[in-house]
Parts: structure tokens; C-alpha cells; sequence
């Protein structure tokens, strides 16, 4: 049986909400189409805040709407609270993601609350009718925070088992690309100990260059779900030089030429690429594959 | 008893053979020095071709000597035949590394001789006298070719089993960045059943971004000699859109970060970086760590 990844694409929210230049909502369809036409099943299309805070995730209410005309798709939405949350169900996201930081530093000037009043703002949102709409709990700054420095990994074990007692799954977040592949696996490794199945995603950044690596070290320990960005969009605006999110054109040539199935065409991919630039000139896209070009003779994962 | 790996920096060699950009001869020791004031304990520091055929390399001799001069360090030149070879034993290298291509198709091009001619010239040197001299036979386009395409995993067993006969040791390149982390640690597991402990070093390159994650995929195979080039500098003339080598400044956060030791200071690292930028203004360098900056409270490995 071969072996197999899901990836859940996070450009056109987390690679948006950082972005220096604002995609409009039509260049924003085009892209989402393409991707889904890649092969990605889940694409987390856009953030319920406050819109005058973040600009370019006004739209997310419509993105949504126009995300769930594709059939097979997981449409994806960032809540930062109730509020968001109840805007996400309004708009009928299928999955809703709430950030909860494992620094407590990060926390508060984040979302102006700590780790614990995060987890019990989860958790009303949890006991508020759902039906069919998956919760997750993504302990960000799991691996370090640029305004705390270190984070206990006893905080991050500590947060994810809270969250698995009311999300549907758990992910941990390298949200400023401080994590290490030793560090990945211990981790990881602890809060499976604890939560069992519920650990499902690993989102890393790319910052420091470990991104592949730390992906790697990932699925090493037994994660098979995975977040990234196209054109490595996204980053933190407390670390500069970030350069965002692992980058999913390259993610995905690692898995598919390490024979690992993930769904996804690199060609329709690169396509998908094409389609971000025209939406977004100017912007920095990066990725090594797609500059690259495939390797003579490559084969995809069968 | 604290992990560590042996990093020797390829950069004045590969990188500059490479660049777009020559870089005068008292620049080069300027950075030379600045990389060995860093800790580095292994520079290929040159290659010994035809000056008309690579100009960037026509001072390797006088480089050679300079940094000679640089107590505790080991001076690696390139040499691609007995004639190079010659040069680099008047020079007075203590490490001589000689490129076998595994693809027949780029071995042609390369050094006009098919991989069999190259392992009886890389023979015939290793059978001249070159007292205290360390011959390193590199076996290039080891995971894939961009003129051949596949290169038969068999052919690099057999041409590494080759040359453990008369070299002192063995290093498996990934010349054109087409390896992935399970072929590398399937080949590497392969050659080291063959040849065991003279299968040293890794040199790898970052041309689909995949390096760091292939060189922790060697690391956990048991490899801990590793050729990196500062800034990401090199490539292969045949691969457009290469990034070059692995990044010797990510390379070295990377193990630094997961607490294996490399001897290597990043601080001090980070300035021989900027007598690279000066040596060579205008050639585009690379590197995530230095732009991001080390993480709050980061330790280096103790």
C-alpha cells in the first residue's frame, strides 16, 4: 500500500493576511479553482476578523461561499473567537481552525487574551451548536515564540490535551519557524502520547530554511497531514526576514519523489502557481521546484 | 556524549566556479580566514582545471598556499585528473577530491571520459606517491542526472566500491539537486554495506529545496561529514535554476538547533557572510537563518 499525505493548502489566508499586496476576490476564486484543481482537498480560504484590522480577509465571508461550489473540497475558515466563529457557520465553512498560543506572550498581544481564556473562548464555541463542522485547535507558537523566546513544552502538551477534549483534531504550529527536527519529534511525539489520533496536522514556516526538514522529521513521527502555502506566502509580522509558510510546490515534490502519495499534480500545481502571481504582481513568491523544473524523468508516487 | 558532524565549506570551490562574478584572490583569503575564524576545519578552497576553461579558478595555487598558513585547517582542492592532481600535490593540498559522475552521459561531458576512464585516472593518481596527502573519491550525479535522467542505483555502489579500493574515502554528491530523503538513505545505506567507514561526506545541493531535509535524512543514515557552501553559492551549469549547494549558515543552525555540534560559532559565521558580500557585490546569496536572525534565546549546541 503506498504511503499517503493530505495537505491542506493555507495561502489565501495565511499567505494573504501577510502579504503586502491585497488580491481582489475575483483574482482570489481564480486561484482557489486552480489549486483545487491541483488535487488539494482542503484549502483554508480566509480569517473571520475584523476586517478593518485585516483588509485582505474582508471577503472571506464570499470566498467561503464560492469555495463550497467545489465539489470535494474541505473549505477552511480561521476563527479568533466566538464572533468569528459564528461569522464562520453563517457563511458555512465546513472546518473552522482556532489559533491558540502556547506562548503566553504571543497570546496576549495576539488575541488580548492568555493561553487559558483562549482555550475557554474555544470551548464555548465548541458547546454552540455545529452540526457537521469540524473544529480544530492549532497550538501556535508551539515551538518557540520571537517575543518569549522559549516555550515549555509542558505549556504546548498542557494546551493540546485541553483542546482535544472539545475540537475535533489538534494541530501544532511552528508560527515563527523556530522549531528543529529533533524538537518536531519529541513534540509531536509528547502530545500523541497524550491525544492520541485527535494530533492530526503539523503547520511549519519556513523561516530558518528547516521547513522540508522539519516536514520531514514530521512524517518521520507518524503525521501524515500538512499544512503549507503556495509560493512559501505567509510569515509573522513579529519576524522579520520571515519567509512564510513551508512551501507547498516544494512540499510536494518532496513527498511525491519520496513515492508518497498526496492527491496533487505537480504540472496542475504549477499552474495554480501561475495564477497567484497574475493575482498578486509584485509580491515575492518563491519556491526552488517550480524555478527549477522537475527533475528529468521524474515520476510522481503511483 | 554530545552528537557532531564535520562540515567542510565548498564554497570558495564550487560556489565561486559558479558564480556570476569573479572574485579577486585577496578577497578570497579574506574569506577564507573569516570561515576558519568561525570554526570551520575543512575549506575546499579551490580546483585545479585549466585556468582558460574556469578563470575564477586559475589562483587555487597561490590560494592553496595562503591558506596553508591557517593553523588547524585542512586545505581540500578539486583536481578532475592526474594533471590537476599534479598540481594540487606541488601546491601542497592536504585533501585532494576527485569528481566520478555516476552518469554516463554527464561523466562525458564533464571530464570527456566515461565514469570507468575516471575511476582508472582517479587510480592512477592515488598510485603516485602523495605522502600525507588524503584522496577523497566524489561520486557525482549520484541520485539523478539532468542529461541522463535516472542513474541506476547499482552504478553508484559499484563505482563507490571502486574507489574505496585506493581512495582514503568516499562522498555520494547529489550534484544536480535531484535527490530526495528516502533515496538518500537508501543509497547511503547501500554504499556503506559496500564500502563501510570510507564512506564519509554528503554534498549536497539545494536546487528543489530539498537539502536541509536530505541532509538530515543522511544524518539519521549515520552520515556526519557534510559540504556545504556559504550564501548557497554553486550550482551546475546544466541545471538552470539551481540554487546551488546545501547553505552552509542554515546547515549549520540546523544541527546547532537539534543539539549536535558542528565546532561552528553562527556569530562569527554571520560576519565571514559579510566579507563573502563584499568579495563578490552583486552575486545573489542566500540563506534563510542570517536574514531571520537567530531565535530569542537560541543556544547553540552544548
Amino acid at each position: 500500500m503506498t504511503a499517503q499525505v493530505h495537505i491542506c493548502e493555507v495561502g489565501p489566508r495565511d499567505g494573504l493576511q501577510n502579504a503586502h499586496h491585497l488580491m481582489p476576490t475575483e483574482a482570489k476564486k481564480t486561484w482557489i479553482r486552480a489549486l483545487a484543481a491541483a488535487g488539494l482537498r482542503e484549502i483554508e480560504v480566509g480569517s473571520f476578523v475584523p476586517p478593518k484590522l485585516i483588509p485582505a480577509m474582508a471577503d472571506t465571508g464570499e470566498i467561503v461561499s464560492f469555495a463550497k461550489t467545489i465539489s470535494g473540497l474541505t473549505v477552511v475558515a480561521l476563527a479568533p473567537n466566538l464572533k468569528g466563529f459564528q461569522r464562520a457557520l453563517e457563511a458555512g465553512a465546513h472546518k473552522v481552525t482556532f489559533p491558540v498560543s502556547a506562548s503566553r506572550k504571543h497570546s496576549e498581544s495576539n488575541v488580548r487574551m492568555t493561553p487559558e481564556q483562549m482555550i475557554e473562548e474555544v470551548r464555548k464555541c465548541a458547546q454552540l451548536p455545529h452540526p457537521g463542522v469540524e473544529i480544530e485547535g492549532a497550538v501556535s507558537t508551539a515551538f518557540g515564540c520571537t517575543l518569549q523566546g522559549e516555550v515549555p513544552e509542558d505549556d504546548v502538551v498542557r494546551i493540546a490535551a485541553a483542546l482535544a477534549e472539545f475540537c475535533d483534531c489538534v494541530a501544532l504550529a511552528d508560527t515563527v519557524g523556530y522549531a528543529n527536527p529533533a524538537q518536531i519529534k519529541r513534540i509531536f511525539s509528547r502530545v500523541r502520547k497524550e491525544i492520541g489520533h485527535k494530533l492530526e496536522a503539523a503547520h511549519l514556516h519556513n523561516t530558518r530554511g528547516l521547513g522540508l526538514a522539519n516536514a520531514l522529521a514530521a512524517y518521520e513521527e507518524g503525521v501524515r497531514h500538512f499544512d503549507s502555502s503556495m509560493g512559501g506566502l505567509g510569515g509573522c509580522p513579529f519576524a522579520p526576514g520571515a519567509s512564510g509558510n513551508v512551501i507547498t510546490e516544494d512540499l510536494v515534490f518532496m513527498f511525491e519523489s519520496m513515492g508518497v502519495r498526496t492527491g496533487i499534480e505537480l504540472e496542475k500545481l504549477f499552474f495554480a502557481r501561475k495564477t497567484l502571481i497574475q493575482g498578486l504582481p509584485g509580491e515575492p513568491i518563491y519556491g526552488h521546484t517550480p524555478d527549477a523544473g522537475l527533475p528529468k524523468g521524474f515520476r510522481a508516487a503511483a
